[in-house]
């Protein structure tokens, strides 16, 4: 259950001085045998790019999709760093090519920590090779550690298809640390499937898991999904393939939810009788980031005219006389107006953990869906200094 | 200092029932004659649109620009109320009608408060009368009071231009109930202009002071500016009346800013050397809406990767390699990485009721400028139940 989890690819993970308390930050996921296999990536679209991303970025491109090892430290995000950060980047990736034995452009390599501060690089002068050495098939677990910043705990999964795996680890700021705002996730599969079979699947994966995630409405330096195929198992249809992959990052995603300290819930916000898929995404999107109701959620508090406000003002197709807002299964408000209902049934929704709320736009097909999290006194808490 | 500052109107303020309370909840602003006079209103872009801002905006079209009266309530905001919710303003604005001696149609009318809530007529039917009925030129205050929700004072402004006046009054929700979510503004004049002239100098006023507070990104269903002109004291320059009328919305939006008590402090957040001004302003509002960033400066943080990230995912042109962000008048950031600074002056800056930040983008000409409020406790304790 981890990113070693399908067959050939080893990891390994260390602390080598990146992090000042001496906790693991640094990770290495590998081929088994070093040669590089079919590789895919989604990164942020935030333009403000972090020198790894941009690294990472250029040499899939180089490789035309190929991969042989993927790097990670936490610490440091290696963002705001301009091309001494770029160098820096480019330098590990050759020390890891140089222990694993491939080309440096056949490494991938992925930070995550404060943005600003140059990457020290003698921890990893030291560190590279010491996780090399250390490089297993049962390396996932502390490589899976090594990425983590203030997560709690580990987050791993492996999805067993019919003679497949896939395998993956990542770390979730999304929710429970947005003072570093950074979610990684490093997968890997025995698939035989093509470069770009590969990265299709993965953004469809990612649209359905990740992207589906939205705690604060900002978009990290740093975000980075990357997928190696070994092809040990030969190949397997495109839907099966992506399916296990979807599963696989949704439960990556939802591990990150569950971590969210300063959260005392999380609600979906599912959005449907859209004009479009999109405009259904975007308006869930726009409750979903709603300071107003992350604090209503917190309260407890059944007050839907802050659901329909931010419909109205999603930027998208909308009748204020054809909406309707549902807290789990009570209906709320139909037609624009309210509608009578029991409120005890939402009192009792509204207290649980996991809240649902679902408005019908009444317009067209379009659907979509965003998790999000209470807005609480522990989020300002823990955002409020970041040191 | 007050909505019948200038020359040509008079005011009332009464409670009529409407707040279970028993606080002032109904003004009136008339012209002294009953008769109609030029007007221009700016309403919510939100298509979840409350019944007043409809009726308003129907009217003032059908006039073709004329009003002589604008009624206003707190305590409910008549949206998401639906056809009986619009057949209860036009209610309101036939009984002001027959009350001052103007037609219906020559009425506006505005609500703040609990969105989803049936608007009670039986207060409005006994109250009317009773703001009809004390109407006067002394009156601008008792309307500045009626028309609060949380706002801890009343909100008023008289400006005075070389033979002319401008007045007003205001409620903000902006910052300081943003539960409520509304601001409502009414302005007079005794300018003589025409209805479109009018209407231009509204919009210019208004884009810069209420369109440049941004607290929690949320628009109103409710959100009303309306400016009346009596033309007592004859014509003036185009500029000199916009440039009054300005100075007297910016008057009004600092006053809702400074009553924002959930807020510690305001920040202004200015964007220049963007590909244009539109750009520069949705930067700065990217800066401005951003959790993280109104965490930070709750915590006197200087942490400017937030703001670089935020500015990188704006959707506006952007290099990171370009780009320099400014505590007060300390440059942290040269060139998208760290610049060095006196950290003592930054943290002084930052300790301050007032805070500015500065980004730079290094791309052309274009400015911006936003201002917020921080996140804090106090903030989630006003939102988390509406009761």
């Amino acid at each position: 259950m981890s990113v070693t989890a399908a067959d050939g690819f080893v990891a390994n993970g260390t602390a080598c001085g990146i992090k000042p308390g001496g906790q693991p930050d640094l990770a290495l996921v590998s081929t088994e045998d070093g040669r590089p296999v079919p590789a895919a990536a989604v990164f942020t679209p935030n333009l403000a790019t972090a020198a790894p991303v941009e690294v990472s970025r250029t040499h899939l491109a180089q490789t035309g999709g190929r991969a042989a090892a993927v790097v990670l430290n936490s610490g440091n995000a290696n963002a705001a760093t301009g091309p001494d950060g770029r160098a820096c980047a480019e330098e590990t990736c050759a020390m890891v090519a140089h222990g694993v034995g491939c080309e440096a452009g056949e490494v991938l390599v992925c930070s995550t920590g404060l943005i600003g501060i140059p990457l020290p690089m003698a921890p990893l002068r030291r560190g590279v090779p010491a996780v090399v050495g250390g490089l297993g098939p049962k390396g996932g677990g502390a490589a899976a550690n090594a990425i983590l910043t203030t997560d709690t705990h580990a987050k791993e999964v492996a999805v067993h298809g019919d003679g497949f795996t896939v395998g993956g680890m990542a770390k979730g700021a999304a929710m429970l640390a947005p003072h570093l705002a950074t979610m990684l996730a490093v997968l890997t599969t025995d698939v035989e499937v093509s470069p770009s079979d590969l990265h299709r699947a993965l953004q469809s994966a990612a649209r359905n898991s990740f992207n589906a995630l939205s705690v604060d409405g900002c978009t990290s330096t740093n975000d980075t999904v990357i997928v190696l195929a070994s092809g040990r198992r030969g190949p397997i249809g495109q839907d099966a393939f992506t399916d296990a992959l979807t599963w696989a990052c949704i439960d990556l995603a939802e591990q990150m939810a569950a971590d969210a300290e300063g959260a005392t819930k999380l609600a979906r916000i599912t959005v449907t009788g859209a004009m479009s898929d999109e405009e259904a995404q975007a308006a869930a999107r726009k409750v979903a980031d709603s300071l107003l109701v992350k604090c209503s959620l917190y309260g407890q508090d059944p007050y839907w005219g802050r659901v329909i406000s931010e419909l109205g003002s999603a930027g998208v197709g909308f009748d204020p006389e054809l909406v309707s807002v549902a807290y789990g299964d009570e209906v709320v408000c139909r037609n624009g107006v309210a509608a009578s209902h029991d409120p005890s049934l939402v009192a009792d929704h509204l207290r649980q953990d996991h809240v649902t709320i679902t408005a019908d736009l009444g317009l067209g097909t379009g659907s979509g869906m965003v998790v999000t999290s209470d807005l609480t006194h522990a989020y300002v808490d823990e955002n409020m200094r970041t040191s």
